[in-house]
């Protein structure tokens, strides 16, 4: 557990780590470690930051340890979405040298993609906390580790979207032409779904924010609008939706996006595109 | 099969997609689409690029949409490895338009990432085109995606480093403290391992090179040597083994490092911390 | 796909079937056909209703004789959702015999369970017709079954409440007893989840329902009370929140309870307890 | 373990109980508690019996509690098999609040299923525990439950018939019409199925049951047969064979079933069409 | 379907060939195949007998090459049971080159294992087929192969034994050491197992047999007996049982044994030593 | 761990383990067990050998036991890869009864085959230990249990070859007839394949020998030659690649081929041929 932050579900994360695991040890195994240490050899590492950022996925790195080798023991030194500077430690780890160095490459490679995620959440959180808007991110997450990016986000504070398909509707311009307009695509998607599940819609232009406000969206996306027109966007709703900006958001450009009032921005970019933080693993006896 | 790249074996491309699609339907399906696309409704598109690159991944984008309706038929305009500029076609797509706008992001996803993969590798490779050292991947990859990322490096023209722990020996410094020295691992490591295994060492100095030189290393990794050392290296090393240099690699330093004659120049960041290369999917009718 | 409904999503369609298939299987197979059935000999069948009811699930069945043998040929005979009466025909299939009576029992088993579901909700649906009522399922399915639960209740005119604990937030009395009260658990949720997810409250009472209206949530769980309780949380409420009211429904008392205004009714029997339908596979040649 | 009664193999409850968790965790996992329930909050419940029953899978609630979180305590206060008044005790469960709430919907989806099996089938075995013939199950299961509802049958006192297509040998009307005969189909069966596998055949008459005792069948299925019919069976048969009555069994008309001296009568309602035993999960402190 | 045998379940086949080809591939799938062969080369290959034996396992060699590419074309030129000499062709294949010899390891690994088996059963099988026992399997087989490891038992003319724990009961030593003697065992045994679960009973010696048979068991393991009490226990049991004999059966013994009488002679050595049969794939073109 | 041999990679052998559980417990576990042995009886025994031999295999035979009841205290007596004598334990095993009988055969069924590969491979490696010959095995392995045979051939003295298709490259008489000779197969796979990965090829004769040197290949692979023209490779290669000779390998000629002076032999019957070695589980208490 992580500050304010929840518990990823345990068994999402053996999971991961499992298969994660099994990719890397392959048929044979840590050929180099079994060839090289002596089986009671013991180890005290340190997992610590090379550069500046927020660490996102502690849980991750402590499972990949505990099931190499339970005898392994992992205290965090901090919790997720704490930000660091190079040389923080992020963890202590101590035990049986073969599983320390065995496990170590998967629990950073979880530990420093999600970082960065969270990294990047936190640099674009930060440039609009001036403003009443938040980063949220999108489904243009890593196959197979959406559950976690999401989570990462989180923790560099940003919002999150749809977690899939399923879990809320977002009519975009796609089903608009085909359904035969905002409105009939709104009242289709009220008509199919469940009382718990919000609608969004996009508006490329002010009349489709009308038309989506007229049929009682729950959520607008404003895709590709200047500030100016986000600005006009957020006068007309008048607090009747939320209104979500989209499309090209750039750490240059997000906090005059914000300026215009809009809600939440959402953006691909915090888990598609973030670089890995550098965290290393030191070898300290 | 793509040129002179392999197919990626078949039985991992449907698996990873078929985790992938679970992951973003979840229990209830595409509930937008479902709302508002009849059945019947069909769609032609295509996938395009919006930034110029080098494509990986059609396979698995081939494989997202065939899991989803096998109904719809998906064409490949180029191969992967092929570089493209923004409006290039990648593919085309036609058939039912409630499971082409289900597979989409899954589809994206997969594209987005590998292709972006390829991209960066690419953009190391070109800048050393005129040497003889070759780009090479490392470990560093996102968890359940190494297969793909490392066919990914060899669309971009790169060359891959071992697969997981067990297909090569890689001795690093921790390795060579537990056990001794340079020689007394490489010996251990050569009386373990079978005879189509090679073995790599990590030589942090010129000295530890020489040892290494003289226990017989197939591959010796020099780790965060300056463009003159490396050169010296190169020079005292004289073909008895293939050279590696690795460590802070950049576009900006990575000519300079392949210049001092090295045979292979490996990154973690063309996997870790490479963007996504911006497709998008256009429904043209 | 079924008029008005989607698809289940076919990955999900697949991977139960063969779970299931492979129960019913065993490590044998299904040794009396094998013993007493010719392979070369073919059938032609019929699945009919043996009582009235509502059909749900034909995708499963399909899949179930398809993933025994491409060859057989299974051709529904209406959609999910439709009443039947005895004697009905839901679906026609031919090909090999064998596998034809190898599929049979699994393929009965999802549809007999699954229109058992659609045919309990519709009974309580038609129950409400006259009143703008919805009848909504809960969490309270069977393990491994929710999916496909929660759709079957979709057939049978029913809604669908939260698929699972992630996609909506539902705030019960236990949560209000930590958080300290009905509006600071609103408060918490709302600064936790993102902007696509919608929170509902339970309120034992009037004063729980107007501090629940009073912190904004989105629907208000009226938990075991009276018609003319409920009847005054409407109007209280008026509009400003959507209505739930839960706990001890039978098909005597919903129709009271529906024409207090209420929104939604739900139901774990629907789910839970519903008794299969009986459908049988017959020979016809 | 539970009594005369086996334990369930620990890698099917294992197996069951992670899929149930995935499934309603979702990839988010449970965001009520994330955000109302500090995450160092500590409960005490327990789980009670709001109706009479018998109580059937106490290891796989046990089992879900456990693998969220391995700090919860769970002690079952009675053994599966056990009758309950309403208000009865079931287990007592301590441990980290957020735990315990978000494993509470798959334990009891699980037990109150499972005990509502056990429940219907004591309530069967009760009405001819004045005579020999016992209750038995069929192959007429919930999709992937089939072990789980078989011992829920057990705990109710009842006894269980094949696990699958491949445990035992049960020819039907449509293998006789195609074998070409009662004698022949058995002839067949022996010769295919080795000495560990019973041989049961359906016999719709008495003349057929003639034949199935000629031909040496273990179990002979008497289907939709009266009462009368029935007990001149049991007098042909005179001990040669056990006999199973099945076909239209109701709590009214068991009890006549059973006094013609059959051994076994076989339900399907007791697995398929068992309404839920209702238990809730109250936190005391 | 081969033949008076049955199809292996296609679910199991399917699933363990998966598994198979996905250990062989690796990471990286065949890469010798993907850098010599050109893509669009095709070939025709013929799998042939190199020693005379069995064949067992087509359906999973056929399996092995339709996964890794359904465009080659598996062509079975004989069934599973036909007993082979050297040269003989078993299945012809032909197709794109580079699937042909990526499947062929893994298709050869089933092929002549599973032939091992036929062959080693049908070896005992025909030293007996004078008189009227039957040679059986044990529960002695390759962790994962079970299934298949029996069917190939049958393919050479043998017969099953219990294909786990769970489809017959098996009294040994242990069981009855701790119950308090053979008939307690069987007692207990008989009230707690369905109807159409067969009991067996080791006994040591006479005495255990007549103890055996007086309590009802269905068969009767007669463990390390020499001919002559093999012969003394058949005249004793006189048909009341089936009789099973088992320990140290070699090619040179099975004959003595099965001319005592008994029905059935297990054996363990057919599954689990067995040496392959020598098969091998021959490119044509 | 087990002497200077590594762990097996501990997510492997539970994965293993458990499946090999799940099938031979079936759908309703061990029923002898359940009814005739008490739930609180306990038991002590040992695992011993019946027969010499070379074990192998003792961290599965603890895992079966452990996941079958985590209350079995399982503790080797000995090493994987220590020879033994009939009567000698190799582990000791107490704890629950039930728990002990029913985890016993799948515990068996590893250890008595690993240890029977473990066995042979002793054998031939005993036959030359004069020389500096190795040998070594082949992909020729049980689908399933590859990493555990080559596991057990490393215990029996013997070096590993290729764990799959993926980790080197190995040109066989087809890729070479197709790449047009053996140079340009050799050329072909220099360039296609990473830093890390050997190249070996097959030689059918000396002028291929001589081809396969020129061109640089790593590994040359002698295919059944005579030990003289064995002899006259290893004169003609004088050191400048690893040396393997295959084909026809029995326990009489091996000594001869590898007096030649060949540095690798490598055997598929060592895997796929080898009995199983006779281990036994006696209760003691």
């Amino acid at each position: 557990m992580i500050g304010n932050l929840p518990d990823l579900p345990p068994p999402l994360v053996e999971e991961a780590v499992r298969r994660a695991l099994l990719e890397d040890l392959g048929r044979a195994g840590d050929i180099t470690t079994a060839a090289t240490i002596p089986p009671d050899a013991t180890a005290e590492a340190v997992i610590a930051a090379r550069k500046p950022g927020v660490i996102a996925g502690l849980a991750l790195a402590a499972s990949a340890f505990r099931q190499i080798d339970s005898a392994i023991r992992f205290e965090p030194a901090l919790s997720d979405g704490t930000r660091v500077e190079p040389g923080a430690v992020a963890a202590r780890i101590s035990g049986p040298a073969r599983g320390i160095l065995s496990a170590e490459r998967v629990a950073l490679n979880f530990l420093c993609h999600l970082s960065g995620v969270a990294t990047a959440t936190r640099r674009y959180a930060d440039a609009i906390a001036h403003t009443h808007a938040r980063i949220t991110c999108t489904r243009k997450t890593t196959p197979g580790l959406r559950a976690f990016e999401k989570y990462a986000v989180r923790c560099g504070g940003g919002s999150n979207h749809r977690f899939g398909l399923d879990d809320a509707v977002l009519i975009k311009d796609n089903h608009i032409a085909v359904a035969g307009g905002v409105a009939q695509a709104i009242a289709r998607a009220k008509s199919y779904v469940g009382h718990l599940v919000k609608i969004e819609v996009e508006a490329d232009d002010l009349d489709q924010l009308r038309e989506a406000l007229g049929a009682g969206a729950d959520v607008i996306l404003l895709d590709n609008m200047s500030p100016k027109m986000l600005a006009e966007a957020v006068r007309i709703t008048a607090g009747a939706a939320i209104l979500e900006a989209s499309g090209g958001i750039t750490i240059e450009n997000i906090a005059a996006v914000a300026e215009t009032g809009v809600d939440y921005i959402s953006s691909g970019a915090i888990t598609h595109s973030a670089p890995a933080l550098d965290l290393g693993l030191d070898i300290r006896a």
